[in-house]
């Protein structure tokens, strides 16, 4: 009961019971999108527990001083109440049969479907569709259909709510509601703080038994709500199908710049009036063919095996499906929330993930999205300037949680409940969290090569890499053994705060200073003009000076005799418990509910543990034996209580030869969202363990990798698959990768130019 | 099945069947509150429908530009949930049988108890109690009791939540929120733009079968929200009791002035620990004497008769219990809202519903609660200047809606739908609804009188009838017949905008000027140093003569050879309509979902008749002939689609000798709230109509009526009444009323000075 895989091969997750105790997971893992917004899957028919958003990408929007900025829950149009002689269609109520919903991911439709008799014994067969269209990036779809099997009056409550809240807070104003010819509906409404306009258009087309018809409106404006209400009398027998086509439009949007209010509430009605032409078939249809043009047809990992396999398969196509919902390929000045556009968690932010978790997946497939996200980060260099200055530094030090491209930090300052002193728990990450600016820098490297893309390099990429470099070496310490440190961070695992010299941090802000100075070097040499031009804006002339002494004289920890990589200057002192407690529960964070978090500062216990995910970016710069004597130490430490940690660990075992963790874990990381615990994906899905999921299928079983600038394949299927085949893009060919139990094949499905990788350790040009 | 009119002899009014469809009747019919806050019944357990409103009198709050102020609801301390075996206890699932929810109005207590099984088998019997203290302004008590008739699991969440909004606006910053000692839960909140400080704790206490446990708490904060989960293993036969004892204060109450939040934090705490001690039946129990000694002991009308008779005592008492929870007795800074405090509908805010239909009982009964509610008008007085000067007026400009003192005028600018043009209707009445200037001196004028409160009238009373005399004075237009003229104005009858010559607000306004001048003549002459002191203020010199002008030359509509007074200047030549559709309705407005404003400008209907109100107020100024026809030509078009028109045309019918129709009209006024249709009450309580009621029996039945300074009585008893006995306040002595089928008797109780008034046309002085 609850979640059911019985039809992956056909594309779809289903759930097969309805539980509104429990309703937040299929909202969430559902949830339809297209980038420009995300559609959380709330039914149609409302429950106390839902959580009903509607979020458009980048605009973002800050309650009051005291909240951080946040993408606000605009208007909601998937509400339809339906009453049955009076009586209100809702599952915890009457009686339910043969239910389903269902997420067809190749098509992006959701669909929804019972039988359901009242407590006055009337009975319909109810079912839903939704899409939000790929094709037309406003516009939402939805076809009610109800099939009554006796007599009834069925009455419809339809609109446009703005009375939704992100947990509380009203992010809008009202500016205009209204209907046009009885018939359209309208509410615009504008942030209150950012100052972003939406309108927010809805239509109705009804259907007796498949011929159109007409019913009469009852109009209604109210507080923060525009509906209608409709009524028809059907005969048993009878199907009645309400379409309702809708669109969301903001003064954010690139063609709105510069319109007025009444110009965008003009134009967005007409459109709205295009896609009411084409009604609700045409419109899915239309979306489903972009899903198979830009997603399926354009980068297929294709998984062969038997039932376990099939799982598997889905499972990364599902991750393929929300990397697609989620991201902003349209505009390149937002960016990836950590938890998509599927829910408020994170509150649309977004972190690290974008570099580390999930931009190989856009480079690989589809480049010019991982370009437009690496251009988000060069167009918020004023935010990571400033927060450098406020602190102190030079450079651009990123923020740990970024938004709107000016908004500079934007991560809380307060989170959870310390169950020791009765208060909130203050968030450091914001403030000491630091590695993100290498991250940035490493991400803008890896897209470059990649991608091969030097008109980015020349016009972002190059910059990003100096001047968090120049960031770097501001921040550094010089410390009595006259090394440099980085004292007072948070490294990737978050339960360790106010630690000295992460490795992570100071491995990674050495190799951002080197690929600073390394750059510098050939662009003097190469490109005198670009030189010239960067050394204008970023100083390099001082500041490589800056670069290669913090590379050169920098402290980095180093293995002792175990060869074990201290993660900082602490946790090898810690105490050691025993955390099987927490590793046995089916939520994360258990240990908080039993330590504080200044107790745990002194416990051997990680959330993610960081070292490991150093080995893995920088993985040709320690020895086999440090990473395996660390990789045996820290797993056992390691509660993977960021949704970051489980397929960072599946490709490292895959590295290691553990070929049953690394599926184990793959399997694992697959189930975070797609599992069968209902409250995992209540506040929404987790982002980057979607990109973790095709690195662990790609990267992990499929052993691909760039090595500094080279590309690198080495695959060790899993004992479930046969067969294993996915394309990459390679400085700017398609290649396809089939793996089988019995070797490899690379193909050059473009063939422009000649590509030369390694294969299983063998030099190969194709 | 609903609402259960079989304890009224008990003072209860019971619900007796749960439909969470219609929950709003009785989350405001059943609304507690004690002035200084109102608090509705929400249950315990939550449904969708619900509107769960804790509103602190005074708070007004401003969401943005294009909102009116409005009362915010504040955190939430009511809503408990529970969970059987993991089953969430709602009345919407499971089944449940015994059911009633009860509001005992002697005590103030609400009790609601039922049978529940839960779909998993598992039966509790349930009961919840609460109170809103009126013995500690501050202080809610809630208790809620589980008997279980099986071993189970009872999991509790309870806390306070500040997720709650104005039907979407939320008014709230967060300021802190945290637990003491594990224990004492604390939200702290500011409004977002009047900056009022909110501290709203709770603690809880446990009972195993009437003996004090303890439960481990888990403590949660999160965003807008502070909560504990709690668990208990019952066995069958076991009771459980949880106790939750919660406080609200403001920083806007008179002893919190000048105090800092911290301060408040601390001190609200430590009086929240003292009510703690005493628990929930101690708290319960002083509120009750508060109830017997404030309400009941003072001011009691006793209805003796048959069955109607007893339905007739109740929903008088109904009236008192709710003119007492939310008149602001302990503040003079606020006023009474149109619902009072038991909804959000018209936004907390007052309007002449005080003065002419509540202000009566308080001055009869509760003197030095009515002079609160004209020194909050006094108070007011900058607004009202502030609103004349913008007009271009003189004097004080009362507005038509007003919240804190210094807002001025708080109406919308639009509410409900225009069903011709699809637009938000546009409100006229805070900009051309003009009499209630003329109202407010009308107010103060019968305070000033019966309660004999010269000092109130030196202070404030005069001024307020001079100061909105000049306005009248100013605003009049001098017409080509050489008169004086009010035109463009909305009078009560709202159905009519824009008329000329409305004779409800020419009438008052003379009254108005008129009375200016009488009391400047003898203040002159009587009261020298007062008059000078007031001269200085309101430059009584110059203006004398602009009243005096204005009462003997202003044009008074006249009625024709027919003895109809016409409304206004054009109401007679509208079309006449057969309105026996709208009347025969259930709910009130239907005619606005036929014909637009715009087309009912043109017809023949009235919301109310202000002709009626105006013979009700100024009755000796009419001849009973012009009454007479008057009333039956404006009953017919009359659709009393405001709740404050059936009273006013009961006490009419009893005075026109319409002994059934004035009953008819007093069973429909006292079942606007308290009847048995589910929807009337949604938004709140009709607080003016309560005050209608106790008019109905006392100024109705009861025959008293303050004329021109004089005490007159001169009762009516309907057909079903054996017997009414009222006390009431005259000139400081409090006199005892008893009216028989055969005769009257008053008597002075107080027995301080001799009272002379007039008992059915004859002089007597007792």
């Amino acid at each position: 009961m609850g979640m059911d895989y019985s039809r992956v091969k056909d594309w779809i997750i289903r759930e097969d019971s309805f539980d509104a105790d429990h309703l937040g997971k299929c909202e969430a893992i559902m949830s339809l999108g297209n980038g420009y917004m995300g559609l959380r899957s709330a039914t149609e028919e409302r429950y106390l527990g839902e959580t009903r958003d509607m979020l458009v990408n980048g605009t973002f929007n800050k309650f009051d001083e005291n909240e951080v900025t946040e993408l606000p829950n605009a208007a909601d149009v998937t509400a339809v109440e339906l009453r049955i002689d009076g009586e209100r269609f809702a599952l915890d109520q009457g009686s339910v049969s043969d239910y389903g919903r269902e997420l067809n991911i190749r098509t992006g439709e959701l669909t929804r479907s019972a039988k359901w008799t009242a407590k006055n014994g009337k009975s319909i067969v109810f079912e839903a569709k939704r899409i939000v269209s790929l094709a037309r990036l406003h516009d939402i779809a939805a076809r009610i259909s109800v099939t009554a099997a006796d007599d009834m009056t069925l009455r419809i409550r339809s609109g446009i709510s703005a009375r939704v809240t992100n947990t509380g807070s009203q992010h809008f104003s009202e500016v205009e509601k209204r209907f046009y010819d009885k018939k359209y509906m309208q509410f615009v409404e504008k942030t209150t703080e950012s100052g972003v306009v939406f309108v927010v258009n809805s239509v109705h087309k009804f259907f007796l038994n498949g011929e159109p018809m007409e019913l009469a409106t009852d109009v209604n404006i109210e507080h923060r709500i525009v509906f209608a209400d409709y009524s028809v009398e059907l005969k048993a027998g009878d199907s009645f199908t309400i379409e309702k086509i809708s669109s969301v439009n903001t003064s954010r949007d690139f063609d709105a710049q510069g319109m007025s209010v009444s110009e965008l509430q003009g134009c967005s009605l007409e459109a709205l009036k295009e896609a009411e032409a084409m009604g609700y078939q045409a419109l899915a249809d239309e979306s489903a063919a972009a899903w198979k043009e830009e997603v399926w047809d354009r980068a297929p990992v294709v998984i062969e095996g038997g039932e376990d396999a099939e799982l598997d398969q889905f499972a990364v196509r599902f991750a393929q499906y929300h990397m697609r919902a989620f991201v902003p390929a349209h505009d390149n000045r937002m960016n990836i929330g950590a938890k998509g556009l599927s829910g408020e968690g994170y509150k649309g932010h977004c972190f690290w993930d974008t570099e580390i978790f999930l931009l190989p997946y856009y480079i690989f497939t589809a480049p010019e999205t991982a370009r437009k996200l690496e251009e988000y980060r060069y167009l918020s260099l004023p935010g990571a300037h400033r927060k450098a200055a406020e602190n102190g530094y030079s450079g651009a030090m990123f923020p740990w949680e970024s938004a709107w491209l000016d908004d500079g930090e934007t991560c809380p300052l307060y989170a959870g409940t310390d169950i020791i002193t009765g208060l909130p728990i203050k968030v450091w990450s914001g403030i000491i969290e630091q590695h993100i600016s290498a991250d940035v820098a490493f991400g803008a490297w890896q897209y470059g090569v990649i991608a091969d893309d030097e008109e980015f390099m020349e016009n972002c990429g190059y910059e990003l890499i100096m001047d968090t470099a120049t960031f770097w070496a501001s921040r550094l310490e010089k410390g009595e053994d006259g090394r440099y440190h980085i004292n007072d961070v948070v490294g990737p695992d978050e339960y360790h705060e106010h630690v000295n010299d992460n490795a992570f941090t100071n491995y990674m802000a050495r190799w951002n200073m080197n690929k600073a100075a390394e750059y510098a070097d050939s662009l003097r040499a190469e490109k005198p003009e670009l030189y010239a031009k960067l050394d204008a804006k970023l100083d390099i002339k001082t500041n490589y000076g800056k670069w290669t002494d913090g590379r050169d004289n920098m402290f980095l920890p180093q293995p002792a005799e175990d060869n074990i990589l201290p993660m900082d200057d602490r946790f090898m002192d810690g105490e050691f418990i025993d955390l099987s407690k927490y590793k046995a529960q089916d939520h994360v964070g258990g240990i908080m509910k039993d330590y504080n978090l200044e107790q745990i500062q002194h416990i051997q216990v990680c959330k993610q543990a960081d070292c490991l995910v150093l080995f893995y970016l920088l993985e040709d710069e320690f020895p086999a034996e440090v990473k395996k004597a660390s990789w045996d130490y820290y797993v056992e430490r390691t509660l993977h209580d960021s949704s970051l940690s489980l397929s960072t660990h599946s490709v490292m075992a895959a590295d290691m030869g553990d070929d049953e963790m690394a599926y184990d874990l793959f399997k694992r990381s697959c189930a975070i969202d797609l599992g069968p615990y209902m409250g995992t994906s209540d506040a929404g899905i987790h982002a980057a363990s979607f990109g973790g999921i095709w690195q662990c299928a790609v990267y992990g079983f499929g052993g691909l990798r760039m090595l500094d600038g080279r590309l690198r394949i080495e695959p060790r299927l899993p004992e479930a698959w046969d067969r294993l085949s996915y394309t990459v893009m390679w400085k700017g060919e398609k290649l396809g990768v089939t793996v089988a139990k019995d070797g490899v094949d690379v193909e050059n499905l473009t063939g422009g130019k000649k590509v030369s990788l390694t294969v299983c350790g063998k030099e190969t040009t194709i």
